[in-house]
């Protein structure tokens, strides 16, 4: 396959954007991706695209796209895997591109899940992303469905709901900085273990807000890269992976297999591994989630994310900074658009314009793990330096 | 890229299966592509999957194709354009298989849209497929949204009801051989004019009924082929086309711009032309969609698709034989199953083996068109014929 580079990446503020629908927030998403490709974009280059969207809420969403954006001559393909969504956006654009068949491909993902005139959305979401005959009925829907896991976690591992608290403190901070957040303040681990229980274990401060929002890069093989950007970030590894759907059949709750099988298949194309990983976009839809994932991805030995946390690894300024954005938890989560957001975080970060920026990161990370914990995608960028 | 090859494929009848749900589909589909690998399959080298599916009536797509099948260990992206799902999973996964990174593709299309249990599924799968702000609250679900187009299309050219009453005929005499299609009977033209208004001018006869049903194929590079056929059907081109959603934006309403895009990427690919196609399976949901599709193919001139009709140019004997299969109008409609349906009955025709067969057919074309007329997918195949 031959290489592909990402040259363009904008998104939206994530929040409630009350006022906005998709087919505003899609094409502010692209054009801020277009003015941020250094040479330019014709946008009549743009020979592809696939659309991350998972809600619905708006209608048909490749056509949302095509026409809100006046792409219409171009093929639009709708990918939705749950919260993996964006990542497996990238995943099959980046297959598009490295077959030789384009040349220059739209990522784009987006949803409009807060107050959406046409459709309820979190039941449209929370049914589309479960089983529905046994799980969802139960009442399996997303925060009960990974309580369930990081119960278990925490009464496998030391760790405690002081170093989740210790989670969204440093996801907190981060989003200070970053102007597309949706929760740019810092909280304490007091306020965080004093928050309203949502399920237990997670407190308010646990969860990720729910958001609006898109996202776009622009991806182009490595023959005409040099049209558009003497500074390309490479897509070098692309990783999907999945597990049982209902929790019946999960052989342990303490781990998410699917981000174990995504990591290693995106580790495998990059050649790289867990310990050359600068800088990481982790899906935290729950700050144990994080913790969990920092395990599943090999960042920290099995039931040891804690040490990671009090020792302020993950933190700017660690070791392994994670969610220099302000993750899920404190950047916002539409969930089409979280994966493809995590990668423009990392575009940024790796050509050192970041926000909040990790000195020297040459090699990122950007996961997501979605469905009933059933699924996950991850993207592994780098850039060449001397 | 490579060159990609069926060498599997397989199918449920459609119908109204209520006993059954996705769950039980889409297994049966892929039990029976499996089957008909000639050299056999170990399920062990599918190393991904693309499902199409549109209605997620029973949750969460891609992880009810892996749990329900045992495909655990390998991705699977769910794939979402409207009714072009089916041909454009086809274009994703030949990609992939293109790129190099997958040699062995599972490609599954399926709908449940009756009696489900779970949720409501005739408005989620309008909804999905319209826009929700203005053509949708106006009324424009698929007959009404289809019938704007063929009343003018009525008007325009010398095609006449009794030409629409001849494709449904047509395609009912072509289902009657075929095990897997739902409305397995014979009608006749007066039959077809007589029955009532669903939409004008759509007679119940002139439209597709609603379906159950899965259809899956198996995808191989040319590098492996030899291990699983000596007889592959080639996948020559694959194209996709968007459109405006919204009918106020469409400039001509006689023809579906989307097909007419879809079908120059498929066959430029191919490096074929409309001539060359010996068979096709060609998107009738509607008999009048059937004729301006002639036409958005190349198959005829524009407005000139009713003499193909009045000629018996398009029914088996005939010179481009088009829905051997019975087609949406006879075989069904289960939305996110037909396209790749559409390749599984081009497969067997393109080995000789179709319960329908067209003489030495060497080239066939699939064509979806769907959403608010706004998408379009094509696929061709083909045989190396000594």
């Amino acid at each position: 396959m031959r290489r592909v580079a990402v040259v363009g990446a904008g998104m939206t503020a994530f929040g409630e954007h009350f006022g906005l629908g998709l087919k505003d927030l899609v094409p502010m998403a692209v054009t801020e991706m277009a003015d941020s490709v250094e040479k330019g974009l014709d946008r009549a280059d743009i020979q592809a695209a696939w659309f991350g969207e998972l809600t619905t809420t708006d209608g048909f969403p490749s056509g949302i796209l095509a026409d809100s954006c006046g792409l219409l001559d171009i093929p639009v393909t709708r990918v939705e895997n749950a919260c993996a969504t964006g990542n497996d956006a990238v995943r099959n654009a980046t297959y598009a591109v490295g077959s030789g068949v384009v040349d220059v491909a739209l990522v784009v993902g987006a949803d409009k899940v807060r107050e959406s005139s046409a459709r309820s959305t979190f039941w449209e979401w929370a049914a589309l992303t479960r089983d529905m005959a046994w799980d969802y009925p139960l009442g399996l829907v997303a925060p009960a469905n990974f309580a369930l896991h990081v119960a278990r976690y925490l009464h496998e591992s030391p760790a405690t709901r002081e170093h989740m608290a210790m989670v969204a403190v440093k996801n907190h901070r981060h989003a200070v900085s970053n102007p597309k957040a949706q929760l740019r303040f810092e909280i304490t681990v007091e306020q965080a273990l004093a928050a309203p229980m949502v399920v237990a274990p997670f407190g308010l401060y646990d969860c990720t807000p729910q958001s609006d929002g898109a996202a776009a890069l622009l991806l182009v093989a490595e023959d005409v890269v040099d049209r558009y950007t003497d500074r390309p970030v490479w897509v070098r590894g692309v990783g999907l992976g999945l597990d049982r759907v209902m929790h019946q059949h999960k052989t342990d709750m303490t781990t998410f297999p699917p981000t174990v099988k995504a990591a290693r298949a995106a580790y495998t194309m990059a050649g790289l591994g867990p310990d050359d990983i600068d800088v990481a976009e982790v899906h935290d839809c729950f700050t144990g989630v994080e913790m969990i994932s920092y395990e599943d991805l090999g960042f920290a030995p099995r039931l040891g994310a804690y040490r990671l946390v009090e020792d302020g690894v993950t933190s700017v300024g660690g070791a392994k900074p994670v969610n220099p954005s302000g993750g899920l938890k404190a950047k916002g989560h539409p969930p089409g658009a979280t994966g493809v957001a995590q990668c423009v975080e990392l575009f940024e970060q790796l050509r050192g314009e970041s926000h909040n920026q990790v000195d020297g990161a040459r090699n990122a990370l950007a996961h997501n793990v979605g469905g009933p914990t059933a699924v996950s995608a991850v993207t592994v960028l780098s850039v060449d330096r001397g």
